[in-house]
């Protein structure tokens, strides 16, 4: 349940439930994700519960501290996947053999509206103001945009307010400075698995907080259920588990629309998950950085900000970013939205670490405040790749047999490739996500999702056609010729759509 | 010696020598360094020293973490002068009656020759590697540039490698990378006092590591010896007090030109002091961030890179950024240059929370290869308006009779104000601040540096003529009044230049 190094943790039951799980690196570096923990089984320590896991990572030889060498490692383990893709990128006139990134999630499709908006005139605007000092919590100019933009996006029963907005480089910072300011050193948040597995770094990397997984699976065990349904059922149990072992949780990190499920959560489910958290006083990170990446309009994705009441408004904390929405991982652009304003400050006076160039803040703004471009050109056209890309896939996996999850938001499909395992063990997903990648085409497997059940794999399909037709084609090489040996696999279970 | 909340601390005993010392918040908001500690006096909990002291931010009613309490406190007792400064600040045309600034360490003299180069259409440039995921170490091109732009302006012996390069949002981010991954949780950085103030939370409020002060003063001890003037003995005798109090120190760090002395270390000097380093196995932060402002080049400054041997390579970091040299603190572009491979890689590690937009990279890289520019345009005009600038002030400084440090190098003067104390304390330091406050002036008081002696201040010159004249004939009607009633103050050592 808490794969890291120990080394703040003050409480030692805390590390017990990890020695019979110990974790595969989850994928931590965005731009490899999935990839980077191709030697995590290698390399990996035992990071806990027999022992002091600190003792692995020390070395006389080393000018770090115990804690930087923890850190260095993390990198390590990502920089072995990055520099094999990065030393063997596919580009189509360079190197038309290399490898086709469908592992990172980024949106591929809109960069030409992107370079077009932003390369306008009105990006270009230089003032004194933007080069000195800013209020760290972002130009008011510029929080008052964000405040008008969620109220209009998010459909807020009530117009939101710029001094709830923090602005960062990116909802990294806004985890990192939230489990800093929200829990103690060695406390938790609950996440339901599989998650976006940076996640774990954001909380523990500074914050040397931890989190505590809510296992979901593919099961559907009634009517009205769906694979890997998150329940307050799941979350009492999860949050007990923790509690018997000693383990402080301050908090629920809900991600909606889900990666890498793609799954949305209903108004009442939202409501339920938020009361659940009120009961206990947890805190609710809400990540909705997929927000408007809801290229199925009929599935109805409600932000948490729409809701007409929030149970424990106090304690519910809304991310966005530019990151995934506008396809611009690169800019670094994130917010916070929090009512709370004690923790809307203690997260600005860290800002100072996680601050934007004014430049940049004023183009952000620019562009927040273009209604016109935004529905009219950048979200039509973004939908609409999107969904073509999304039924390009979603044919070619119904072609091959292929179960899958994917609910028309985000950029991702949840592959069920179970029968493509000779064994029910991560040691055989690795394998076959290594089968991908020699075959030059990069997925992300589940284990860095913490996904509970080995098999499932995350793939990106918002990429450019000529890319992802060859993509998918190196993925059908593989699952045919390792289909052949391996069609007694289990029975899949998963919803297809 | 370490005026902070000590709650990561794991050696008692490193609190001891704070309770006799306890520490007024130092100038921890850049933005307007000094004026933060208003209410310092009045606000702060005790801090070290006997009993527990994050107790003291305990409160049931409060959301946040003990350190999350302790870092809100940090921003409140910013904000409340940042709010007496920003509402009422001055404008020749809107507010001519409101607060001059010359507290904050900004070039304010050069917005037009930016503004015109930032402008300019290479400038504007965006392309799809700009929007993605980049190399958390910074992009290629840019460190390329970065390590050119160094080997030139630092005169280093062989070119300066592109990998041993990190970029950062700041220098603010890279003392907080370097703290976490050097030293553990309560160790030490030894730092020279006066010293700029915000590097206490930069070090802190993260990594939870803490500084040791090395006391100058500025008696003139003979004839080759200057005010305030750093010597090994003294960094010995620190590094002692700190050991024999069980505080572990980690590393030293120095800022050359000196903020907010404006001294220069001669090259012998540094030698020494990176002698010392190595010996006792210390990190070496060198902080040059004013390197490019050196406004009277016959005083020669070297940076550390340009030496032809450095004592301890693997453990001397440097850190470099253009909120100062190239007057934009609010462009947030900050570099590390290490050759230690590991350290590098661990601060990368962290990057992605330090990360910045990847439109500002390659602006940065456009405007550091921009060679002409800077040495025909920029360097050439900023320097001939600093020394200007600095000229005036000295001037009316003599004619005020007021003995002050100033060696060419910074945006500031260091004004030995000690007569117009009518007692010799900090207090009194502090109500000759609120004076000049009340007299519609910011400087800022030597506390906010930790130095040891009352009366000090430091006064920021880096503004246009019409501010600059206004502040100063605001400064010198609090000193006329003052001066009449503390004539009999302690006499003055202070060099004048």
């Amino acid at each position: 349940m808490f794969p890291l190094p120990q080394m703040e943790c003050r409480e030692p039951a805390a590390c017990l439930s990890s020695a019979s799980t110990p974790a595969v690196g989850p994928g931590f570096r965005d731009d490899v994700e999935g990839e980077c923990s191709r030697r995590a089984a290698a390399q990996r320590p035992e990071l806990c519960g027999v022992g002091d896991p600190v003792a692995m990572f020390s070395s006389d030889s080393s000018c770090l501290s115990s804690r930087g060498r923890v850190i260095k490692w993390f990198w390590d383990l990502a920089e072995e996947g990055y520099r094999t893709y990065h030393m063997d990128a596919y580009d189509e006139d360079k190197n038309p053999s290399g490898i086709i990134n469908l592992g990172t999630s980024e949106n591929k499709l809109c960069f030409d509206l992107l370079s077009r908006r932003l390369t306008q005139s009105d990006m270009l605007w230089v003032e004194p103001s933007l080069l000195q000092y800013p209020d760290w919590r972002g130009h008011l100019f510029l929080r008052e945009e964000v405040a008008k933009f969620l109220s209009f996006y998010c459909k807020s029963p009530a117009p939101l307010k710029p001094e709830n907005v923090v602005v960062l480089n990116g909802c990294a910072s806004a985890f990192s400075t939230l489990a800093t300011v929200l829990c103690e050193v060695g406390e938790a948040f609950l996440i339901p698995t599989p998650y976006y597995g940076a996640i774990t770094q954001h909380v523990y990397l500074y914050g040397n907080v931890r989190l505590a997984y809510v296992y979901l699976d593919s099961e559907v065990t009634g009517l009205d259920t769906r694979p890997f349904q998150l329940t307050v059922a799941k979350l009492e149990k999860a949050l007990q588990g923790a509690n018997s072992e000693g383990v402080k949780v301050k908090g629920l990190i809900l991600i909606n629309p889900q990666n890498p499920l793609g799954d949305i959560y209903s108004p009442g489910e939202l409501q339920e998950f938020l009361g659940f958290a009120k009961r206990h006083k947890l805190h609710v990170i809400v990540d909705e950085v997929y927000m408007l990446s809801v290229f199925e309009a009929s599935h109805g994705y409600r932000s948490v900000l729409s809701l007409d009441r929030l149970p424990d408004p106090q304690r519910t904390h809304v991310l966005w970013a530019t990151s995934k929405d506008f396809g611009m991982s690169g800019l670094r652009f994130g917010t916070l939205y929090t009512e709370n304003q004690e923790v809307a400050t203690a997260v600005a006076s860290l800002c100072r670490y996680h601050g934007l160039s004014g430049l940049v803040q004023y183009q952000m703004a620019q562009l927040l405040r273009d209604r016109d471009w935004i529905d009219q050109v950048y979200l039509l056209e973004n939908h609409a790749r999107l969904k073509a890309a999304h039924a390009y896939v979603s044919a070619e996996l119904r072609a091959l047999g292929i179960p899958f999850l994917s609910r028309g938001a985000g950029f991702f499909i949840w592959l069920d490739l179970r029968k493509y395992l000779s064994e029910d063990t991560f040691e055989e997903e690795m394998h076959l996500w290594r089968r991908f990648l020699d075959n030059k085409v990069l997925l992300s497997f589940g284990k860095a999702f913490e996904c509970k059940e080995p098999g499932w794999f995350r793939l990106v399909f918002s990429d450019e056609p000529h890319r992802l037709r060859l993509g998918m084609q190196r993925v059908r090489q593989v699952l045919e010729g390792k289909s052949q040996l391996a069609e007694e696999g289990p029975p899949c279970q998963a919803q297809r759509t």
